[in-house]
């Protein structure tokens, strides 16, 4: 009971019992791969209906080109120095992992691009409410790596937003214009002062920092940890020294 | 800035940095004492503006009688088994406690009584904003044991609530009723599920329980404690195969 702040003082109705946020990139395969790794931790968690997740917006390519031409294996081949078939060989493996989640990625038909558009199109979700910011979150991964459309375009963009229920004509306003631009850039702040390099980034209560796509066991035991960190078992602290009154009985300090 | 939780997250403007809860008395002597020393404590304390103080009700005698009639000396001899010489000889010391805190109590003088109706007050003060709370509750202290005034009485009450503001007709409306009656049972029912046993009774965020009126060094000790439980810095979770994307790279875990 102790624990449980919720239904206690005058403060703790504006307490959330744990936040945990999520910083990733639209176009970021272990980012997919992280995010159901966490669905699954999530789903199996006794708290989970106390956790509030929140995406955060980091573009892997700040730079990258509205679109880029060719496919993605040349574009990776070329970048970093690799055969075509090795770069081949990368993506079919990436394809595997995404696989082992019940993710049907081909990561070489892909259509990479910037993702600046795609980051504001979910702070404006999340200007709405928590369900619509995740929901335009997952829709955009699954839009990239699922359906294999170029989550760049202004018409894939206004589409994705469609099919979670934001209104058209404000999404056409914001990708005709630069609104939540400086909340994705403020996200990308937030992550490089919590010490993010790649992501998925993973902060629990900003108690709990964890790079990578972890597995779901890990991530289930990283809840927990950080579950009990903010919901300490309350310690008492006495002292000879201290008085109390009991009744109409005070005693004196021994 | 890691710590800093303020102007972080979507989350955390609803979160408040620290709270500390007291459960006491109008009429506990070791609670004005202990209010003096937390107030102390606090004053030195370096997120001293970061903190809110609750003050709780807790009923010393809840079947004490309206008013009591006779003084402090003989009704606690009486009571306890003392001589009227030992009941004042406790009482005079404890006075000089409370010198020691700049409170010029007279404590055979006092006149108790039920403070049921008093901590209904508190609540109705809280109902308008945390200073009237706080204000309505060290008037009361102050017109007990320094103006040595009767807190049982209906027009001592409306006199104290009208000092701190308090609507007069709101006022003897409460005092007609049973308004705020749940609310201070509430707190009673809170204070026993904590172990609280007598008053003055401290907990830190839900986090530390500090029965008693302990030193101001000690009392600061366990702010300082308590802040760093709930503002631990971040703890990074890393491992091997944990996999991440950085730019257009995605490593493949280990």
């Amino acid at each position: 009971m102790v624990g449980d702040r919720r239904n206690r003082s005058s403060a703790e109705v504006v307490r959330l019992d744990m936040l945990v946020e999520i910083w990733s990139d639209v176009v970021c395969p272990w980012c997919y791969i992280g995010k159901r790794r966490f669905e699954k931790a999530l789903g199996r968690f006794e708290h989970a209906s106390e956790v509030e997740v929140r995406w955060r917006s980091f573009e892997l390519d700040p730079r990258a080109p509205f679109r880029r031409s060719g496919d993605m294996a040349s574009h990776l081949a070329a970048k970093y120095g690799l055969s075509l078939e090795q770069a081949q060989r990368q993506l079919k493996h990436m394809d595997s992992m995404a696989a082992g989640e019940g993710l049907d990625m081909a990561l070489a038909d892909t259509k990479p691009g910037n993702t600046f558009a795609a980051h504001r199109l979910i702070h404006l979700g999340y200007s709405k409410d928590p369900e619509t910011g995740a929901a335009i979150k997952e829709a955009l991964l699954h839009a990239y790596f699922v359906d294999r459309v170029a989550v760049s375009e202004p018409e894939e963009l206004a589409r994705v937003a469609a099919s979670v229920g934001l209104d058209p004509a404000e999404v056409a306003d914001l990708l005709a214009g630069d609104r939540f631009g400086e909340q994705v850039r403020s996200d990308e702040r937030e992550a490089a002062e919590l010490g993010a390099t790649g992501v998925p980034f993973f902060v629990f209560d900003r108690s709990f920092a964890v790079p990578g796509a972890q597995d779901a066991d890990t991530l289930l035991a990283i809840l927990r940890r950080a579950w009990q960190r903010s919901h300490p078992t309350l310690e008492v602290i006495s002292a000879p020294t201290a008085a109390v009154c009991d009744g109409d009985a005070c005693e004196m300090p021994t």
